[in-house]
Formats: C-alpha cells, sequence, structure tokens
C-alpha cells in the first residue's frame, strides 16, 4: 500500500568524487533513504571506473573499454535516482555556510551548493617526483589517463621503443608486467633497495628475480634526477631510453580541498576522522583514499590507499549518515598482486618495521605445497608470519608464490582481523582434498611451528643472525642429505644428515648448534633431537632456502 | 655439550593404527620425547599412506602407486627411531593389566605387549551394506584395497564394462569421476534424495547435474538391494550391469577392539574420549576416525570422518601425553569435493537439519563471481550461509562453483572457528586485485546481507516459502529486465523492471510484495525502495538462480 503520507524532510547531501569510496556511499545511502537529495560532483569524466584494471586494460588483457566502466550517470539516475555530474570540479568548501563551491566544466559556470551533509571521496592523486622534465611523466588513475596513456603507447613502434616506469609498488609492477604484455621494453625504477615495501627482503627477491626473468629492466636503490627527451638520467650516472615516462611513486591525499576549509589533517595529509567517519567540522565526513584510517596493527592514523577498505567505508558511511552507530574497522592494509604467473600479497607490518619500532617479535618462515605434493600440480609456496612474541598475535604476513596464495593470505586476514592468536591458526579446520591443500594446511603448520616458539619447544634464528651466531662461536649443521650439502650450502656449516644425527652427536662438542635443513622442517626435529640430548640448539628459520633467497 | 646423564625412565607407548592419526601422533611424540619406546601396531601392509589420493591414483590422475606412500617403517624408523610393525594385527586390550594381545601375519605369531599409554588410532572401515552379493562388493580405505580395485578395474574391457558405485557421498562421488577417467562407465546409486549430504538440495543439485552432463547415471532416492553374478538390482524395480560394485555408503568407527575391552563408546560407535583425548580408561586414548568429536555446531559429541581434524589430534594427543594441557578443538566438519571441474565445500549444519532442530536461523544465499567481472575468467559461485537468528553466528555454509570456492570455504571456516558473526564478514579486509577477487569480496557481501538482515533493513523469503506466500496473497514482483523475464521466471510473478519500479508503485495495490531478481542483489534494492514507500516487502533470497536450482 503507497500510504507514504508524510514526505520525511528531504536531506541533501553533497558527494565530492564518484569512484570507489564515493559511489559506495552513494548507492548505499539511497538504499538508506529512498527521498534524500544526493548529488555527486565528479571532477572527471568518469564515475565508477575500474581503476584496479586499468593498467591490465593497457596491457590487452581486458580487452573492452567499455568494461572498466561500471556504471554511467544514466545508469545511476535510473536506477538509484542519484544525481550524477562529471566534469563538475569542486573548489571550494565552505564549513560556516554549509556549502560548497562548484565549477562546471561543461558550460563553464560557477554555482553555490548547499548541503546538510557533505562528502569528501576524493581520493589520491598520483606523485609526479619533481625533476627536471617532470611534465613529460604520464600517471594512470582514472580513464582520461588510460586514455593518454593508451594514445602515446599506441604511437610508439613497440620493434625500437623503450618505456621507463618509475617506482616499482603495486601499480609499477602492474604497469610494468602490462607494458611487456604490449611487446614493449621496460626499465622499472625504484628508489628503495627492494620493490614493494610492504615486504621483507628476503621475501621480494624471488619476485625481483621473476621480473627480470620477464625482461623488465628493474633498477633498484636507483633514482631518477631527470627526464630528458628521450632519456631518463639515473642516479648512478646512467641514463636509460625513454620514450615514454610513467610515474608510479605513490600516491597522495587530494586533501587541498580540505586544508583550505580548515579541516584537520593528519602528517600524512589525510583528512582526520572519528570512528563515524566525521571530519573536524560537523557534518562534513571523508572516506576512502582522502581519508586516514587507524592501522590494525600501530593503532595509529594514517594512510591505506586501497579498495577494499575504501567501499566498505563508503558504505559504512552511509548507515553513520542514517543514525547507526557504525565504528570504522582498523585497516590491516591486505593486499596482492599478480608478478605475471606470480603471486605476492602481505598484511600488516614488515619485520624491518616492526623490529625498527622496538616491537619484541617472533618470526616465521615456511615453504609449504600448494596443496598434497602426491597429486599433480602442487606449487612451493613461502610465507612469513611475523608474531608479538607478548601476545602472540599476528602482526604481520607475506607470501609468495604460483598458486594458494591469495587463499592463505585471506585465512591470515580474517584470523588476524578476529583476534586469532598464531598459535591458534593450528586449531583451524580447513578445506582438504588433495587437489586443494593439506591435511595439515599450510596455515596449520603455521600455527604448528607459532606454538613450538610460543612454549620454547622449538628456538629459532633468522637468516640475518647467522653471521653473529658463527662469529660467537655457534656450530652451523646442514642437516640435509649429503646430496643437498654437495649442490650448495651455507658457508661454514658443516652436514650431518638428520637421520645419522643421532650417531654423531658427539662430533658436536659443546657448541651451541645451529641446525638448517632446506625449508626448516628437518630442522625442527634436529633441534628437538639435540636439546632432549643436552645441547643448546636452535634451528635456522626457513632453512636454506630463506637464507639464499636473502642472499639475493 | 651432550651431557645427558640421567636418562628419564623410558615410557612405552603404543599405537595401534598406522595412517593419519597414529603416525601424526608418533612422529609428533618422538619429537616430545626423545627417549620413549614408541611402537606402532599396522594390520595392513602399509603406513602413512595417502587414502585422501586413492581414487585418484585408480583414476590415473597420479600415476605412481609409490607416490601414495608417504613414508615407510625404514624411514620412519631411521629419522624418527620409531618401531613401525606393519602386519601386525591387534586382536585384544587388556585396561587392567596394561597390556594388547599382537598377532604377527608374517610369522604367524602371538605376543602380549605391555604398555605404559596406549594410543587407538584404528580409524574406520567401509560400510558393506548387508543384501544378497554384497560380497562381492569392494571398497577404497587401503593400498590393498586400491591394489584389488586396480586388478579388478585393469581386467574389464571399457568398451563394454559397467561399473556401480553405491554411495554419492564424498568417496562415491570421487570414485565416479575417476572411474569415467578411466573409460568405464558409472551407474552411482544413493539412497538418499540427494547426493552429499552436507548440502541442501538447492545448492547440490547442480552437482547432480553436472555429474549426469558428464556421463554419470546417477539414481538418487533410490536403494540397491542386491547384487547378482552381472548385475545390481535396485527398489525401483530396475537392474544396472556392474562387473564391478563398490561399496562408499559410508564408514563406521573400527571400535571392535574398544568395546571389548569396556571402553565406553557412543551412539554412532565411535570411542568416547574426553577434552584430552583420553578414553573411559587411564592411560588408553583414542584419536583419529575411531574417536568421538565434539561437534563445533552441535556441541554434542559426534563421528567426523576428517583427515585434517585426525592429522591435528593426533599430533596434540602427543602433546597430552607430554604433559601439555590441551583441549581438543571443537569439529565444525569442513570439507570439500572436486567433481570434474566443479567444487563444493561446506562446513557446519545444513538448513535442514537445523530447521530439523528447531534453531532458529536466517538463510543467506547469493551467486557472486569469484573475481571481478571486469577482468577475464571470472567464474560465478553460489555460496549458502546459514546464521543463528538470535546470536548472529554462523552454523553452516556451502559453496558451490569454478573457482575460489575453497578460498572462501576457508575464510569461512576461520571466522566460524574465530567466533566472528556473519554481520562482522563485512569487516573483513582480503586481498583483492581483480584477478582475484572484488573490493567488496563475495565474503564481504555475505556480511553485508547478514548485517541486513539483523538490522532489519531487509527481509528475505526462502525458495521454499514461495509457495506460501502466493497463497496468502502476497504478489511476486520480478524486478529483473523485460527481456530476461521472458527468458523464464518464477510462475505467478509479474514483471516490473527494477530501474521503472518507483514510477509503477501503484499497479501493487495494498499487498505484500515478494521481489525478485536473478541473484538477490536488485531484489534488495526493490525492498528497500518498496519499504521506504510503505509497502510490506521482502526479497527471494538468492534470487531466480536459486529458486530454479531448487527446482532441479
Amino acid at each position: 500500500m503507497s500510504t507514504a503520507n508524510a514526505t520525511p524532510a528531504r536531506r541533501r547531501i553533497l558527494v565530492i568524487g564518484g569512484v570507489a569510496a564515493g559511489m559506495s556511499f552513494a548507492t548505499r545511502m539511497r538504499r538508506r533513504d529512498e527521498h534524500a537529495e544526493i548529488i555527486i560532483f565528479e571532477r572527471s569524466g568518469h564515475v565508477s571506473f575500474a581503476n584496479c584494471g586499468l593498467a591490465y586494460y593497457l596491457g590487452g588483457v581486458i580487452t573492452e573499454r567499455d568494461d572498466l566502466l561500471l556504471q554511467t550517470p544514466a545508469s545511476l539516475g535510473s536506477r538509484f535516482g542519484l544525481d550524477v555530474r562529471v566534469n563538475h570540479n569542486v573548489t571550494a568548501i565552505h564549513p560556516d555556510e554549509h556549502t560548497i563551491t562548484v565549477h562546471n566544466h561543461l558550460d563553464n559556470t560557477t554555482t553555490i551548493e548547499p548541503y546538510d551533509e557533505l562528502v569528501i571521496a576524493t581520493g589520491a592523486s598520483a606523485i609526479i617526483p619533481p625533476m627536471p622534465g617532470s611534465e613529460r611523466m604520464l600517471q594512470l588513475r582514472n580513464i582520461e589517463d588510460v586514455d593518454a596513456l593508451d594514445a602515446a603507447l599506441g604511437a610508439l613502434d613497440p620493434s625500437t621503443a623503450n618505456t621507463v616506469v618509475l617506482g616499482a609498488g603495486y601499480i609499477g609492477i602492474e604497469m610494468a608486467e602490462n607494458l611487456i604484455a604490449r611487446g614493449l621494453s621496460v626499465t622499472l625504477v625504484q628508489l628503495d633497495p627492494n620493490i614493494l615495501r610492504t615486504f621483507d627482503v628476503e621475501m621480494i627477491t624471488p619476485i625481483e628475480a621473476h621480473l627480470r626473468a620477464h625482461g623488465v629492466d628493474l633498477r633498484i636503490g636507483t633514482a631518477a634526477i631527470a627526464v630528458h627527451d628521450t632519456t631518463v638520467e639515473l642516479s648512478d650516472g646512467s641514463a636509460v631510453a625513454a620514450d615514454v615516462v610513467i610515474a608510479a611513486v605513490g600516491v597522495r591525499p587530494e586533501n587541498a580541498l580540505a586544508v583550505n576549509a580548515g579541516l584537520t589533517v593528519g602528517a600524512g595529509g589525510g583528512i582526520r576522522v572519528n570512528a563515524g567517519y566525521e571530519t573536524s567540522s560537523p557534518h562534513i565526513y571523508a572516506v576512502g583514499d582522502v581519508a586516514e584510517k587507524i592501522g590494525a596493527i600501530s593503532g595509529e592514523p594514517g594512510l591505506v590507499a586501497l579498495a577494499g577498505p575504501a567501499n566498505r567505508d563508503g558504505r559504512y558511511l552511509a548507515d553513520t549518515i542514517a543514525g547507526d552507530a557504525v565504528h570504522s574497522p582498523p585497516a590491516l592494509g591486505t593486499a596482492i598482486v599478480g608478478v605475471f604467473d606470480l603471486t605476492a600479497a602481505s598484511l600488516g607490518s614488515t619485520e624491518l618495521a616492526l623490529r625498527a619500532a622496538g616491537r619484541n617479535i617472533r618470526v616465521i618462515h615456511t615453504h609449504p605445497v600448494s596443496h598434497a605434493g602426491y597429486f599433480p600440480g602442487a606449487e612451493s609456496l613461502s610465507i612469513k608470519l611475523i608474531v608479538d612474541a607478548d601476545t602472540d598475535l599476528i602482526l604481520g604476513a607475506q607470501a609468495v608464490g604460483r598458486d594458494g596464495v591469495d587463499k592463505r593470505m585471506d585465512v591470515l586476514a580474517t584470523a588476524t582481523s578476529a583476534g586469532l592468536t598464531a598459535s591458534a591458526l593450528a586449531d583451524l579446520e580447513l578445506a582438504y582434498a588433495p587437489q586443494y591443500g593439506s591435511a595439515k594446511d599450510p596455515i596449520n603448520h603455521l600455527g604448528y611451528v607459532a606454538r613450538n616458539l610460543r612454549d620454547g619447544l622449538s628456538a629459532s634464528v633468522q637468516w640475518h643472525e647467522t653471521d653473529a651466531e658463527l662469529a660467537a662461536g655457534s656450530v652451523l649443521v646442514d642437516v640435509r642429505t649429503a646430496a643437498e650439502f654437495e649442490r650448495g650450502g651455507i658457508p661454514h656449516a658443516i652436514n650431518i644428515p638428520l637421520d645419522d644425527l643421532r650417531g654423531r652427536l658427539n662430533e658436536l662438542g659443546d657448541r651451541r648448534v645451529i641446525a638448517h635443513c632446506q625449508v626448516g622442517q628437518r630442522g625442527h626435529t634436529a633441534v628437538r633431537i639435540l636439546s632432549q640430548n643436552g645441547f643448546d640448539a636452535a634451528n635456522l628459520d626457513g632453512g636454506y632456502r630463506t637464507w639464499m633467497a636473502a642472499m639475493g
């Protein structure tokens, strides 16, 4: 019965920015309030586009440009009654007047728009590193960028052209892969000593090798210092040919409107918000890449430019404005990237960052197989888990491999968010058939190792501690087979195969023993044998494989 | 320094059964106690074999028989100092004397073996359904079974031979697939009205259709009543040709030793154990398929014959005997099966079982894509979540699809074990790039729906409630496009496309409205429009797709 008599007061809700956070907010807001006036102002010509697919369109993986456009102003109007205004640039927010100034690029007019509630979802823009010639740099943030890049790349002759990507973060790596897919030569320049700073060095060197194996000319620990007409000049004195230069060194919050309106922003430029996404000014909210998020590990506000939290927070903000008592979840920073046929995923903090912060941590490296080893197609993957030594809670995780990486990272993200301890991973009952996992899944195995460390049943040393151990007089015992040992090992190690260890304990004297094997499992058994026979013993975590990866 | 002076008292620990639980126990026990005497008695000729891979060896997916043999008595002896005695049948337990009687099949001798601690890990045996000719039935539980089946199947002429599998549970389905892979014709007979009783009907009919599409002659709701020389006689009066008959109707705990020794067993025949795996008799423990487990959903002891819990519990029992205060985790029953190129996975209870138990539940069906729809290779999957309406906790989950099923089930298993509410799935920050998932992952989406239901923002009806709704005078409104509607819909539904709904509310009179679309998403938006305009409205959960699947 359509007896809706007294129409409720019609709120006027304005949204600045119509991509992930802004549009998730607007559509949810409509479902929460059928009668509100909801207007979205988008500076570019498109809303709701697939920003995580842009690189793959350039590489030809996504073949139809229309597939990038998930919604149009017309479709959003008819389905959700949204007033979507593209090519409209908001130039000022006036908190005291509850208005904004909007410039319409289509007819070159400027209007003042009043609001009851204002949502800032302006996102983040690519950082263009300042240097001579930086005006030549292209970027990849929206459809206009894609069209410009597509035109620039299309004008190149693949047999002679050279491209340079500055920055080997997620976007830079995806861009490099897709330029290779397009048949172009690529130099990928990274200022840091390693790519992807959400990973520690020993986890990410296999990805660096993989990029090189696929033809990417990777220059790490190197800065670009100038862009010339046909080259990019690097800090090591070299110059690389560059017909097209793409800036992918990172993003910064598009906070100018907020700053000019006097809203509080944090050290990184993100708009400071409370648990209900409200800024320092009442009735003004911020969501998505432009807003700060509370870090799940640090507990501190910071920047997390990821699509998942942006979409979720847009939705939750609508619930907030609808009157629900919503608390924005902390950001774990779960992220994943495909690198040709490898996958790398991470969450939380790195060992490097946690040690720098003085945290008391335990670190676990494993190299399990993606599913039962006896079933065809099993692939090795490498997982790193970083655990709070005081609470046994998960502080970080990293995984690299061909198959099963995304699954394990999602399980770890769920466990971490739920506050499970690392040891509790042992208890999880995961779906097992031999083509999908193992009866002792890699996740369970992490829990086993964590529990052994927690309970003092095993002690471990990290790859970066072996030199100090040797210097202090420890003996490094390689418990692999003689054949494995002869194919290569850690310098100064002696070889006593695990199956012979019980009979050769007398060769070890009274020194502390660091046992190691290929991946850490036999080393653990060796430590159990040694410690129960009176030795001071520890296992080289992750074994020879982790040590080798760290050596690059 | 090997100064282990006073050797601790050497415990004698006997293990009956050397596969998953027994051998996980034994190897962990050695790592916990370097000096104990640990003897494993295994009735068959093999220990530590890959029982979950047996069917795939018969189908030629696993090509090497040796790959099924993960360890040998010799390898376990040299690595773990275990005394592994195959072809040794334990014939009696004498709790008062702390001894067992063992018959050695190799030399036909019988000995009495004393123990300090005794572990029963005898597993479960295939049920051979009693009927005339049942002695012709083969089974698939161990290496000897595989060899017998391989010989029997190898003697067949694929162009004329017929095989019959009794029971369409996990083993029966895997067996049917692998017989097809071997080029044989297969009739799969299931007494229940549907296959795989851990699923509800509307989730599993696509798997039934898939089996048939791959050539399996599936007979559901049908009993075998006799096995004749060349046929199996069925309850529907038909007879199917059968050169080989395989019994896969289920397993029962191998509890005879325990029963004869006076140990307490539960209603299903499982040995009753406490949280430390101890039976009713001190110093006698039971783990694996022979032991009861506490159900995570029911809170009651029952049987869960799965490899994951068996391996885990074997390990934890070693910790118990080593003196740790271990509490066995409840069993969630997480299980998965490949069915040709489809995957089906489940955990917890079914809707059918929970409704029969009078539980107050909410049910959610979704049909998301495995990763971002704009990225090539996205596949539809179907997920069902069953939620406690009082606590919002997860009581059951089922998923069917081509890709991404195992990942989502593992996340749900983790969330359920961790005690997350269904609504909290919305908060999870999962690894997103377009080839791996969606910015709003299917898991998040389940949380969104759960939260809407919990908060009263949406009401839903299930496919099995539509007839009653129509009978009570509700109007069924198909909000899909006219083109979709014309391709087929639910009888008695009228078509008002979602984008037209706001303008056509006056056509609906004052009746209760059941909105439906293809999968439930547009239906939800329709319900929001309708309810905010004064209508009593609900969404057909899972939409036309779930309804169609239920119709078979």
